[in-house]
């Protein structure tokens, strides 16, 4: 394996939108801490910033809110297309498929309409993904066209049925705020790969979606979740994980590709899952998470990312653990659309070398001498 | 814009399926002269190479044709969605959409089932292709689980209703020959991307079909075709070139972002041309072309590319101009493919930095106060 490999270290082009870890640990979107805003915005905020650049006043947030309501409906073909899916499908496959349809209904006709693109995909997405699941494990077809305020509550009561507590829609603002924007991490990175021949928004983002669902990128909550629903209590938890440490096996939710010192996210999701866990009566899954924190410091030097205490997060609002990697989506694709709007506008279509390690020049030989 | 945009020269890793440009001129997959494999192999033969990493004999190719006749049949979720998507849609946003549709469907659940999901992929993009224009243009639902020999062959008779003359399925061959695989091309380097995070096949591909739908990328074909097409005569057509070279209009069809001298490619696809033209009896598409490359050689020392000589053939087999691109994908699908398993084999996920140029560290500011 070359240096060239991954691109690891490489700059592969310029970005207004994110830094990541200047001092080992940092973390901003176009200039914000993202302390100061997981502690002070909405969710719609930070997509505003993104999507244009600045946050919104009090009127351009009340009027993109609006625009975003009204966008909830899903288009009958698509419904149709979704009610294809079964239940035993991928989540993330569904996300993609739906992303992918609707570039057919509703196709970016030029880069004018990119921004209404972007806004339609973003309050669409939770229609689409709740729609299916809820078709598929329920048989049922709910109406997506809610009034919900937020994004984060209008999937909540798509999931559930019911209108979600204020403490699950705070949550739900802050989780999607963290998960919004990565500079160029693999997913981003491919959507503006396949930006950069000008293809559409959809295309881009539909990129995006199937590149965030392998396991080495969008996978940790689900995987996290999995490994602590096995523990009852913190020492059963402690004496298991010192067994896979000792086995060498990965534990999931721990160190990042960029991040050294610590993830800046980690402690703002584990206060609220904390929260969340005192609120539903929890006594086993926020202790065990905790415990395993400690356990990893301890033992490896690994701190938690921004997965690690999301699985015990969504899994206290019953959050299937299949849908936690999709909702990171809902989130990213404001990152995503931002990344692919800012490759046009300064676009040189990505095109690298490689080192050829094949087999040298060779003659042709017919069939019947092989 | 920085040296670093587009990775232009930069190396993103290493292949052993192609060399591009050794000399200023030359192609080949895996060893073998791109002159050699056009002028004596069936694209079977070439997928297979790609696919499997050597030449077929007798038995494997008579196996692997078997194989992909086995696999045109779409399953009944999958003509479902085809049904969904209007006619006036993107053909290659229906190839995406048909693609990862799949994925639900046919999940790869392993790396072990690849060559599998590869083939089946291959053997039914045809089919989606075809059922979705046939159902949305003539109202027909065609039945694509057909023996043809071949997979050009196939793509033609099901397109067009009836079994393709030899001269036609010999001109399929060798397009689709041509188009097989071109190393780290955008598309390419989309899908590597997507499936360094080690996610499925159908998740790559799709980002691949996505990535190819741009117009700097796998659009010059069709945009080549509807330039001649406005063009009666030799004559007129020089004099509407030079009109349009001195209003320093880009040209579709011509020079390359990798060659430098000329592309290997176009002096075999425009023989085929050639002799396509005398059998439908042409007096304008072929000498109007012809005198277009001598046009813009004289003027501008600009070669014809692979996509140019592409149009008129595709014309003269009765191919809609819109299904140009999508026949790209047909073909490029075999190389997509392979450099997934690469991707795959010597796995590191592709991730890399960026200049950050946005605003500095900046203070938040409540709603009230913006």
């Amino acid at each position: 394996m070359t240096n060239a490999e991954g691109l690891r270290g490489q700059i592969a082009g310029q970005t207004a939108l994110c830094t990541v870890d200047k001092t080992g640990s940092g973390l901003s979107y176009r200039g914000y801490d993202i302390e100061a805003l997981a502690a002070h915005a909405e969710f719609e905020e930070v997509a505003f910033l993104l999507l244009k650049g600045s946050l919104p006043n009090g009127g351009e947030l009340a009027a993109f809110k609006t625009r975003l309501r009204a966008n909830r409906g899903l288009p009958a073909a698509l419904r149709t297309v979704l009610e294809q899916i079964p239940a035993s499908a991928h989540p993330m496959d569904v996300l993609r498929t739906g992303c992918s349809m609707l570039g057919n209904l509703e196709t970016e006709r030029a880069f004018s309409e990119q921004q209404q693109a972007a806004e339609r995909l973003l309050a669409l997405l939770p229609s689409m993904l709740c729609y299916w699941y809820r078709h598929a494990h329920d048989g049922e077809r709910i109406d997506t066209a809610l009034d919900d305020d937020s994004l984060g509550g209008h999937f909540l009561h798509m999931l559930r049925g019911r209108t979600p507590s204020t403490l699950d829609v705070q949550v739900m603002h802050c989780s999607l705020v963290l998960y919004a924007e990565h500079e160029f991490n693999a997913s981003t990175f491919a959507a503006r790969v396949c930006a950069s021949t000008l293809t559409d928004l959809h295309s881009a983002v539909t990129a995006a979606i199937g590149t965030l669902r392998g396991p080495l990128h969008g996978g940790a909550n689900e995987a996290a979740m999995a490994m602590l629903a096995q523990w009852s209590s913190p020492d059963e938890a402690e004496a298991a994980l010192l067994e896979m440490l000792a086995r060498k096996e990965k534990v999931m939710g721990f160190g990042h590709a960029v991040y050294t010192r610590k993830d800046p996210r980690n402690a703002i999701i584990r206060s609220w899952a904390k929260k969340l866990g005192e609120a539903v009566g929890d006594r086993v899954l926020y202790p065990v998470s905790e415990r395993v924190e400690q356990v990893m410091w301890r033992e490896k030097k690994l701190f938690a990312n921004a997965d690690f205490y999301h699985a015990s997060a969504y899994h206290f609002m019953g959050i299937p653990t299949g849908l936690f990697t999709p909702l990171f989506v809902l989130s990213r694709v404001t990152g995503w659309s931002a990344h692919i709007m800012e490759q046009r506008a300064h676009n040189r279509i990505i095109r690298p070398g490689a080192d050829y390690v094949g087999p040298a020049r060779r003659a042709w030989v017919p069939i019947d001498k092989r």
